[in-house]
């Protein structure tokens, strides 16, 4: 596949100056993002690398984290999480209530808020530190030791969370959630507050590319079975209700973040990662699902 | 792949006594199947063709009718369809008004019944003979003359089928609806009640292994573009609210059909079809999730 | 009271050139109606009758005509209705299906339309002819028998009342719904397309102000515990999504129709019809509204 | 009306020792109370007082509070109030979050815990010394000095109040909680936690049966336009879910609370309130609903 000369090709049809969408502002730490910023980096399973604009440059992962997070809940407590909650697509806003109410505190999946704070619990109460820990196991990931929470962020969260102070407060009130809210939503703004590069990302995400193994090291982190499966909560969650829209247009397993980033993954061929922060209504980067658009349709390939 | 002996796990490891489940039963004419059939037939990209039990045994395919209604609607009119109804997973049970209300009359996806009765009014008004030329699709596309509406399962579920009448009374409502009432879902119990084996089915899904082309006569019929797209919602719409659990479990996209029917596609590789008739509560056939969750296990290869 | 100074204060401070709301347009013949049209008529216990405007003409009474035929109901059957619909309010739509679903096919209460096309089913099962029936009820509480339906209302919204075909369908799929859908909905779409005037709405709602006999001739109907209980109802379920708002502001029992009729009851009292085409929002005249609140708040009485 | 002799035959009737119903458990302060506790009193307008079992012995009045603090907001800000919450039935259990997440955050209406913690933010905002002068109001209005908060109720509740902290914490993301979630809960708790006996609240809410007017001071605290108006919201929305069910079989406005007390008004007339622990499953005590349904139905009178 001659990805340089599509990769041209994207850049040359994307237009970079268009004003569709606008930057998350709820926090004033993310409305600050220059909202022209555009990155990609492609990390494909041979060993070549690709890349596009600011695909250097570090911005805030967000709900991308929600893949990592359950990923090393996985790696350490296997199937006993879907205990406490489910695997089907929501249907609903990231960060609704109605259907944890009408399901009874059971989150639809973990790649929306309340699904991640349930699994967000779930580390709190398995690892001995937890933030620690959790950049650990990204760092492992993506190889690198310069990844690191923006605490001006998370307490930003903190400060103006109260949708996720809801969401806690109500799988308490169901009895899942076993540590106190403000513990569990602390780990979980940092979590999200965890700053990537688009090059960073991507690498990271090429564990769900090569079937559970760190491609440089081979460090086998999730089974075979694990990982298929968290690529098929991707494909299903990963876009909130949009998550139709996503695997219809683009065809791959992905996840998305208001900080603008988006990744995907085609197993056994490449991750990549593309960052814009200009948002649809959806949450969901425009010129970020643009891109991967057009590189599956370019490629004429994706999983189905 | 050694696909005979994998299949001859799978047949050593299902319990083709167990209980568990139920036949559908609200209209007496599928009551009356005998709930311990089972068949499966494996078509190959590759001409192979693999099969267990009753694989030739013709039975009623109910809801799998759908992606082919779709993709004839599709061959015909292309992407103008969707403007009359989403690509979204419904995280509801199949029949459900409930969405089709708030979301003021434009189902969630094809492969919902309210989607799928916009999907027969669209056939309604676009084809010159609709029941005749469905046929005639689908007998192309299974490479067999002998598919066959069931004019008694019609019958019946058309005089059973109040919660779909109710369905295409609000798409009216809406304006969503542009035939009849009586027309459009004679058209659907029609489609609904098309019999066909094991084998046959496999054949008719290997289209959509096979980018939109039919496999034996190479016929194009839907573009790779379209394939893709298909695939994609029957991977998240494809089974009602159990859509992810497929997913997560087996990996495929597929479709399911009260009568037992389950028919995945593994793009490039294979299409497989299953029968058993014995529901869970969500309306898919027990073994038939089970046998294709052990498929994929065993051959360690999903589209993930 | 001096009920003549006070309705010449309403008559006074009522804008009857305003313009705010508008003339149900869902079928032409509702649409035709000029809606300047403004009456009033206020039938007191004590034999005194007072009217404003067009008091004598007549309007199609529209889902006032759920109060009458819940009270023929009640009056064969008595309390063994309550088994198949509820007492609640909805706080939805009048022709919500959502709430139908969720709460298996029992409808909230007999004046939203659900619940009135299970009484107009109960009614089609329990009556000897059914519609002639229902009018001779009617023409009896309101002792005139130039009480009629407009066969042409009654023929449009058949044409036109897909929402109702599809609730209609939905108690069917729950069993609740005995006869066919076709000679309930007949019943049902007769019943409100009976017209009336104020001064017969008034005099016929007597019967609520005076514990169940007709004023006039003193027959028994309804018992007192009945009546009472059928005043509760008006008194929450009333106005579709706006009974607490009338309530609030009236404080009165009362029906409204998408006619453009009110009827409103002080137990013991009076009763009081008014009528004025143009509707808000929420379906309910807004000159209505404003005429029975002026009319309370005036002579300071309601049932608080 | 002979109120002895109807009192005397309620008492015979009741059954209890019956062991329908629960007494509320999720906190432990109200686990404790005795399940056979029954009392009531009878407050007429002409001065005359009835009583039957513990109605002098103190208990929690929780939700009853609701109406208390909303008089309380009224007389001080008057309709400014209805800006931030609604006047409608709500149709849903008293603590869920599905409305108010699909209303926006407007509250259905202020005898909910939604609309109850929006008016104690209203409170907080507007009182100088927000516990003690409601305590005060609640003092004045039942002519006692001896009505005091249970601090371990109100500290039980806190540290169990998961929900209501999801409701506040929800109100907040949408901009209708304008101080500090902890210090409206604070008050809120609070208020829930006031203990009474059935005479002081019957002596307290004899104020709506007195057009806002305080009984034996003849103080007026509230205009009788806003009285009317309580009183509506107390029968249209004083039980819940289940607030058709009281008004269908009692036909008075009233409210309940989960300590197992019921207070009810006929306008006019009298204040009556009864105290019984066990509660069914809408949350409503079960022999005060029946000692209120034989008292109107005995009388032979209500608002209706």
């Amino acid at each position: 596949m001659d990805y340089p000369s599509i990769l041209k090709e994207i850049e040359a049809e994307i237009n970079l100056n268009q004003t569709r969408g606008k930057v998350a502002s709820y926090i004033p730490e993310l409305a600050r993002v220059n909202p022209q910023k555009y990155g990609l980096h492609l990390a494909c399973m041979n060993g070549d690398h690709f890349s596009l604009g600011h695909s250097d440059e570090k911005f805030s992962i967000q709900s991308i984290s929600k893949v990592l997070s359950l990923s090393l809940a996985i790696s350490r407590l296997g199937s006993r999480i879907w205990s406490r909650l489910d695997v089907e697509p929501s249907g609903n806003p990231f960060n609704s209530l109605i259907q944890l109410e009408y399901e009874d505190g059971i989150p639809r999946n973990p790649l929306i808020n309340s699904g991640a704070i349930v699994i967000a619990d779930i580390l709190v109460s398995a690892l001995d530190h937890p933030k620690k820990d959790l950049l650990d196991f990204v760092r492992k990931l993506g190889g690198s030791e310069d990844i690191h929470f923006n605490e001006e962020v998370a307490q930003s969260e903190k400060e103006h969370g109260f949708r996720n102070y809801a969401l806690a407060n109500m799988l308490k009130s169901y009895d899942n959630l076993h540590n106190d809210v403000e513990e569990v939503l602390d780990f979980y703004f940092h979590q999200c507050s965890i700053e990537m590069s688009c090059k960073e990302l991507a690498q990271t995400f090429l564990l769900f590319a090569n079937e559970g193994a760190i491609h440089n090291t081979k460090d086998r982190v999730l089974t075979r079975l694990q990982t298929k499966r968290i690529n098929s909560l991707m494909q299903t969650c990963g876009f909130y209700d949009e998550a139709g829209e996503f695997s219809f247009l683009v065809g791959l397993p992905g996840k998305s973040g208001v900080g603008g980033g988006i990744v995907a993954v085609h197993p056994g061929e490449y991750s990549v990662a593309v960052w814009s922060p200009r948002l649809n209504k959806k949450g969901n980067s425009v010129l970020g699902m643009k891109t991967l658009e057009l590189l599956t349709t370019k490629t004429g390939r994706s999983i189905f």
